[in-house]
């Protein structure tokens, strides 16, 4: 696997406890950051979504500034790296789903070589599936970037063909709910339209660029429940997340589109953006 | 904590690669077995549908002959005792959710000392609260062990207090679902009744030995969607597992039940039942 180095609270290391509550429960919550020229892209806004997310979940674990720290020191020196936060509950103090309140937590750090991104995908755009799989909404999960990613693994089981890049899935309730791994934006008329993460799905922090981007640009949006539907009438699809930034969608199973212009001005106005 | 012993892949040990997919993203299954008088008992119930659950998920590893050796090796010698199986994916091959197929699998097995369970339990009953997280619901995953318990775990850091012993929720769709870690029963009238696992909860051991015997005793019973009312209605209420058995309700936040006869008489049939 192309991975380089890893760290288990701070010492480099390749394992974890038996009992840790991120592999009997997926009890924890994880970030991917990317790095170019030695800096961590974003590093503030990964570190605010870790922190709500432990918030929610009640994690304890090591303070934001070791974080911080430990993130940077993983970034240096490299030219393109991805780097894997997971954040644990830590080693179970006892059987059973219930929390002690003073798990010591686990973190667990993962530099990977950042695979070369064909230049192609950004300015041609990709092929996109409709998964079947529908992912389940729960207001206590939603938006969270937390460690248990069975619907996404199974959703990714559905195709193994290199030629479709990603496939879109509904929520549970039949609205347009998110890809895999990225987060959808539609364009429908002047508007740009992102379903809401409030039940189901990742508060990405490219979307969160997206819509910040779109709001200092005076385009209007919309985030909310959007109908299935609305993938045939919108009038550019696009897909984001912080490795591949803004992806345009060129093929569903139903229709071919071209690369749409706020499209195009987001990918410009994005580019290099920490 | 009160375990004695840990196996990984078969051998005595402590730590898991930390790119584990069970870790990683709680790619797994798993098993709680109990033990009595060096036997696991419902061993083949639970070799069938830890099979089950490898085959949805699409899981390898080492074959049902290695775990039920290893399960009867583990429980031999203690006279009670709590074993834990963890099936995952394995370490991860590369980066993402996509399988690859040909993932090594992980098996770990956990063995405790079995808690002393206050007999007054099964004999008085408990007290249950109700509570507020609604369990989501997702056909993919329903009725499966797996190890994406976050649900369970926010469920459960829902009350502290020891005077509760478990909390019941509602599916999404707001029928009932299941407790924290138990399997719920209503008797209504004549009628015994429990919530459908097919997209929302775990198809207990216990659970299927009640349906089981409620068939052979000619008792009518129905698994279906079971509305939150029920609860008030119902003439007797109990839940399931496979270390507590059977166990009555007897205190709801809205009413107090005695044990009821069907109950009773479940308990009888199922007492040492392997």
């Amino acid at each position: 696997m192309t991975f380089e180095r890893v760290w288990v609270d701070g010492i480099e290391g390749s394992s974890v406890s038996a009992f840790d509550r991120g592999l009997q429960y997926g009890d924890g919550v994880f970030e991917t950051l990317t790095c170019i020229d030695g800096q961590p892209r974003f590093l503030e806004r990964h570190l605010q979504r870790l922190e709500r997310g432990r918030a929610r979940l009640g994690l304890g674990g090591a303070p934001t500034a070791t974080l911080r720290r430990e993130l940077e020191q993983a970034a240096a020196g490299a030219a393109r790296a991805i780097l894997k936060l997971v954040l644990t509950r830590g080693p179970a103090l006892a059987r059973g789903y219930q929390t002690q309140g003073n798990e010591a937590g686990t973190r667990l750090l993962l530099r990977y070589e950042w695979p070369a991104e064909p230049p192609e995908r950004a300015e041609h755009g990709v092929a996109v599936r409709l998964g079947t799989l529908r992912f389940a909404e729960n207001p206590a999960l939603g938006g969270l970037k937390h460690l248990n990613r069975l619907e996404q693994i199974l959703a990714r089981r559905e195709w193994s063909d290199a030629e479709h890049f990603e496939s879109l899935h509904l929520a549970g309730s039949g609205c347009l709910a998110s890809g895999t791994m990225t987060n959808l934006f539609l364009v429908l008329g002047e508007r740009l339209v992102t379903p809401s993460v409030e039940r189901c799905g990742v508060a990405g922090i490219m979307r969160e660029r997206v819509l910040e981007c779109a709001r200092e640009h005076g385009i209007a949006s919309h985030v909310g429940p959007i109908p299935a539907e609305c993938l045939d009438a919108a009038d550019e699809l696009f897909l984001t997340n912080v490795r591949i930034g803004v992806v345009p969608v060129t093929r569903l199973p139903t229709r071919r589109l071209a690369p749409g212009a706020l499209t195009r001005r987001l990918q410009q106005w994005l580019t290099d953006a920490r």
